[in-house]
């Protein structure tokens, strides 16, 4: 998500934006709504860093100095390795004035998954959760709706932000979930499925079967790797199993977000290991009852920073970057 | 809380309401208002049947006719047996038409404590813990504040809302606390300690030296019996040691509402026994981790019905009431 807008003489001439991923960006789609004339000694004010190289576009740099723009105001630089600092230099050197750090911080949360991606060289995770209010998350060996039908339709459409959705070999045995979104995407996100010691191996499953979305097993079974899958499947063999080898591997492959949506256990592992970026929790005001399984529990003292809070029906959900101090 | 209005020739001349326990009640209030031709052949609107007994008030059904008003329209029919009917039939009895059921279970709302205590012969019951997400509610033998200021402030106003709280002897123990309100009243609630050992024998506690509100301690230990206490402290010796003859001892001193505090041992007894109406939750957004100890786990499958959700800075309120079903 990147915005542009273009002024001259305390006047908005034209803005533009990112539509979408392969799309424009906000700088050219702000640019070539004007003519030379206006854009001659203009500013432009630009949320995330013009970037200098050739990817699915040809790079902003060029244009914004083809355009005669005077002066260009940067929120953020831009944290991908390829861009940084590499755009104001070119802007530089064609004395174009460059300004950075305004409004830097709220920039950077607009592309929160994307900035922490290659600052850290992993993707962003996300838990998500939904418990009863005795923190029950399901019964043993069957599938249970806890929330109601609003906070789901949440779930759905909150798996189109990321780019990748985790669960663990239980969920995926006991759910079988298609881990669709609601929303029509050309690249809807992965299905990924922790199972190292294989447990889904000839097991019948709506992941394997049904080809909408790409599927990817983590697994050390050498039986799981070789089976012959479906070609949206595919498994990956793990050297030492870590949840940190994952997400190696995803970062690897580009998935710069994942949404990890169970079981307890995983969830549990995500935060030891302090791989977790986010906790959405979703409660429903029932008890399940102590035969019920408990929801994640770890052994550290957290906390959520500035959680954010929605009704949803007779659910809530809870937001907030997890803080590991 | 009890509203009246009086109408003629569709124009609302008065309204009046019971300003607080020991006051004028809402008829008188409101016909106090008027001249005699303003109240002949009025109609009353009234949330409560009116009175026809001399409590800490004469009778407002013998004002009502001698007001000469024509129509009582009335929404509760009063549940307190002293009174139910009773006045509806002197206003017939004097050719004054009634009406009844009008609006009742809103108006039923307005008093729901008053309501239970006559119906049911047992004081209103509300659980209210402060939990972790992970639904944890204190350390071991430690005191800890979960939630934030603006949750603490209002457990202060809503200890308001009831004649009597109640907590655990671990409670009492661990925690010392005052038990008191932040609201100004001539009646504070009353501090119950449910102690069936007699653990607080002996025991320097803020309940016994502060005399600010009454202290009542429900034990089976004769000894915490004969002890001398200060003269806002009262022991009573259990027979059975239940929950019910703690709340009947309660309903024969006229305690028609009880808000319990914890721990969670207690709260899992009343809803056990299904002694508890409403169950109110304060979450915070932090995890105490799996040394702390758990809030309160009950074995039924419980439901909040129509339950209400209030954000208090970083903290959520859940409040409903328990179906048991």
């Amino acid at each position: 998500m990147v915005g542009a807008v273009i002024v001259k003489d305390n006047q908005v001439l034209a803005s533009g934006y990112h539509h979408r991923y392969g799309d424009v960006h906000a700088e050219r789609d702000a640019i070539t709504k004007l003519t030379p004339e206006q854009l001659f000694n203009s500013t432009l004010y630009v949320t995330l860093e013009p970037c200098n190289h050739t990817g699915k576009q040809p790079p902003c740099s060029d244009l914004i100095i083809a355009s005669k723009i005077k002066r260009v105001v940067i929120s953020q630089i831009d944290p991908h390795s390829l861009v940084t600092g590499k755009g104001i230099k070119k802007l530089k050197a064609h004395n174009i004035s460059v300004t950075t750090g305004v409004l830097a911080q709220e920039a950077k949360k607009l592309n929160q998954h994307y900035a922490y991606f290659y600052e850290h060289n992993l993707p962003y995770v996300t838990l998500k959760q939904a418990l009863s209010l005795d923190h029950k998350c399901s019964y043993p060996n069957k599938r249970v709706q806890i929330t109601g039908n609003a906070a789901s339709q949440k779930v759905h459409q909150e798996r189109a932000d990321y780019q990748a959705i985790m669960v663990g070999s239980s969920t995926a045995l006991i759910d079988n979930p298609t881990l669709l979104t609601s929303i029509k995407q050309d690249h809807p996100p992965i299905r990924l499925v922790l199972d190292r010691r294989g447990r889904l191996l000839n097991q019948q499953l709506t992941l394997f079967s049904d080809n909408r979305a790409p599927t990817w097993i983590f697994t050390q079974n050498p039986e799981l790797a070789k089976t012959s899958y479906p070609l949206h499947v595919k498994v990956f063999l793990l050297d030492q199993g870590t949840l940190t080898e994952v997400l190696q591997i995803l970062a690897q492959n580009q998935v710069q977000s994942v949404y990890v949506e169970g079981g307890p256990t995983l969830m549990k592992s995500f935060v030891e290991e302090k791989l977790a970026q986010e906790l959405i929790t979703y409660f429903s005001p029932t008890f399940l009852g102590s035969n019920a399984l408990d929801g994640f529990e770890i052994t550290e003292n957290l906390k959520l920073i500035q959680p954010n809070y929605q009704v949803l029906d007779k659910d809530i959900r809870i937001s907030g970057r997890i803080d590991y101090v």
